[in-house]
């Protein structure tokens, strides 16, 4: 038989790439239990018209699609706010809000592979629901800081918008939804030329674009500059105030946010308030992102119910941590390698490994029945720290040889002082 | 829209179901630790041959199979193994031996959906490739145990048996292996009569026979009665060999084998030696087995390799972690709820919070803008332990009230002692 790649598109994670996936992982369910949220695991296969029903052209035509012996037509997840929402109008539809969840998993796209980016990829997914003040959304930028910081990384920052700036301005100026997300979704792409030709009113474009020039280093400055700009548009007005506030409060909460942009949108029609991301600005990789969408829990047939959430990118994490050599700071115990001299005393080489594992020290049995000295080699090779011999000789006196890989130094140790000498 | 279900046998873990099945799964990591296994992240989505290979018929047509956008026919995975084998004759082909990974992960099988069984389930599985000495046969017996102690599990047990026995009796009549594997599907189904219709030497169908009522309640007579009942079958008797160091080697471990079963086969076709089941006797419900299955890397297209290895039904494991009432060890720290007694402080109260966060304390602020009384009652029903409260007059002094919502009492603290007095 021929030997077996994975699908295309598809990846194995080994060895540090799989530790610091699930390292990253373990940070998440960290930051959560810190922040209160709670883990909810929901299934990869959903219903395709749950995942299709607001996830926008793009992703739905990629998503992975099909009947299953059922013959229900259903899709592998390629998010997990649908889920959610799911779960928000049916079994944790009487929660005490707010309720804060957190999901973490693989997600599915058919898009083209390229470095970084697999059909199956990792997200972690954080949603607070239930209420509309902006402690809220400061919340979920705020735990965004501390996963970062949890995971090690150094260099990331925050940019901050709000959907209600462009947004109000356009309603205002009556260009209805749909043609507003065509107009969103072109500025995201910063293709300004093709969305200001969707708008008819000249002066509402000159707003338009004036918005665009607003940006300043220092961050209040531009908020007060968009504030001043959007005079008159009253729901434009009202989002940069809430802007404002929210800036403020993520400030103090010690997250500095590095820029704040109008026109910035994140593709998603969901949103409706403020949206963020975190991001490398030397590579202008995001690393998650979010924002708040009040009307989301609705579509899916649930009562009006404010909300607002961020995922993570967990395989751009893992990538950044590599590219800025993060080392994780788990696993630092002493690793030891149980050898016996020949196959007589397996069983006391089996029973030592045994109580060295009971006080909590990692421990690797010797069972390819080697030669001491190739078995020495391959624990060096897997930079283990020590090495327990097991000889006759020193098994009559209840001892064994504890040799100090790193050291190159060896004495003989009681057995019942092994574990002891070994956590030093 | 009406509201959306799970798919049909999908299912979404919530509060304690969630939490129990992390808890079991980072337990699962940490005995892999202790034993030196390190973790391979396999896709979900694998080439249907792969899977087909040597699943056999039953599993084969509970696949989820589809084609992807580029008609390429994939199926979720419906277990583990051949993904390991798959990178053990791939990706991880020129690692040191033994080669020591395990998993942890969703598996999909269209079953009949009943209490306990869905058609997304969770399992964690362990192999050691590379060496065929028992023990690394032990070792997976041990570390099984290990891990139903880690998670708390009391009253499981044991079971061993070694294929060979049945095999070694039926390849000396020249009985086929694919007769072979029907008899043993038969004889694991205890459809002894069906079984033994397949067998034409009445000689062999007594001994096969005999093989049954060989059952003793001490493991290690039963091996004795099981080798001389099987003298002149000399593949068979080589197998009892195995069966009696195995079982030696693992009761010095520390690791009780409640019995011993000749005619005990487990299903799968491609296991070549020593099988063995943990189990919960009171109720028949295997959490977890495994076996040897020193051919399968071959028919993956690799050099000949012997490999060994269990995996758990991470779900069963949960269900009977319930049953059995076991808590969870992690998660025993102090809860704290933080709550501003008017918006104009919430900047204040976001801050306090982050504060105890930085000293690991696992902090809710209230960010429903709710009356105190409303907030302390929420906290109260969530089991938290400590109402922080902020109000305007203590905040002058840099204090706020701590209340302990066990105990019902309170006092004033200074912010910077706040979270030293909560840690105790």
């Amino acid at each position: 038989m021929p030997k077996f790649q994975p699908v295309r598109g598809m990846r194995d994670l080994l060895h540090d790439d799989s530790e610091m996936l699930t390292f990253v992982m373990s940070k998440a369910r960290e930051t959560a239990n810190l922040f209160g949220y709670r883990e909810v695991i929901t299934p990869v296969i959903e219903p395709y018209e749950l995942l299709a029903a607001k996830s926008g052209e793009e992703i739905r035509q990629r998503m992975f699609t099909f009947k299953d012996l059922g013959n229900r037509t259903v899709a592998l997840r390629p998010e997990f706010t649908s889920s959610i929402a799911r779960l928000a109008t049916t079994a944790l539809k009487n929660e005490p809000k707010p309720l804060r969840t957190f999901s973490i998993g693989s997600v599915y796209r058919y898009d083209e592979p390229q470095r970084g980016r697999y059909r199956e990829f990792y997200q972690s997914d954080f949603e607070i629901i239930g209420t509309s003040n902006p402690e809220a959304d400061a919340e979920i930028i705020l735990l965004t800081d501390r996963l970062m910081k949890a995971v090690g990384l150094r260099d990331y920052a925050f940019k901050l918008g709000h959907v209600g700036v462009i947004r109000g301005i356009l309603s205002q100026e009556k260009v209805d939804e749909q043609t507003q997300n065509a107009i969103l979704q072109r500025m995201d792409k910063k293709e300004f030329d093709e969305a200001f030709k969707l708008v008819k009113s000249a002066e509402c474009i000159s707003t338009l674009r004036g918005s665009l020039d607003l940006k300043t280093d220092d961050v209040f400055e531009t908020v007060a500059k968009i504030e001043s700009h959007v005079e008159g548009y009253c729901q434009a007005a009202e989002s940069v105030k809430e802007l404002k506030t929210l800036l403020r409060l993520v400030t103090e909460g010690g997250c500095p946010v590095k820029s704040v942009e109008p026109a910035f949108a994140r593709g998603l029609e969901y949103y409706t308030g403020m949206i963020f991301e975190v991001y490398i600005p030397e590579l202008d990789i995001a690393l998650g992102g979010g924002g708040r969408y009040d009307k989301l829990i609705e579509v899916f047939g649930g009562e009006p119910t404010p909300a607002t959430g961020v995922a993570y990118g967990l395989d751009r994490i893992v990538l950044e941590m590599q590219m800025q050599k993060v080392s994780m700071q788990n696993q630092k115990k002493r690793r030891v390698a149980v050898i016996p001299v020949n196959e007589t005393i397996r069983a006391d080489a089996l029973k030592v490994a045994q109580l060295l594992r009971e006080e909590g020290i990692p421990t690797e049995l010797e069972v390819m029945g080697r030669k001491m000295n190739k078995a020495l080699e391959d624990a060096d090779k897997k930079k283990i720290d020590y090495a327990v011999i097991l000889g006759e000789r020193e098994l009559k006196q209840k001892s064994v040889v504890l040799r100090d890989l790193k050291k190159r130094e060896q004495s003989v140790v009681e057995i019942s002082k092994l574990a002891k000498t070994i956590l030093g």
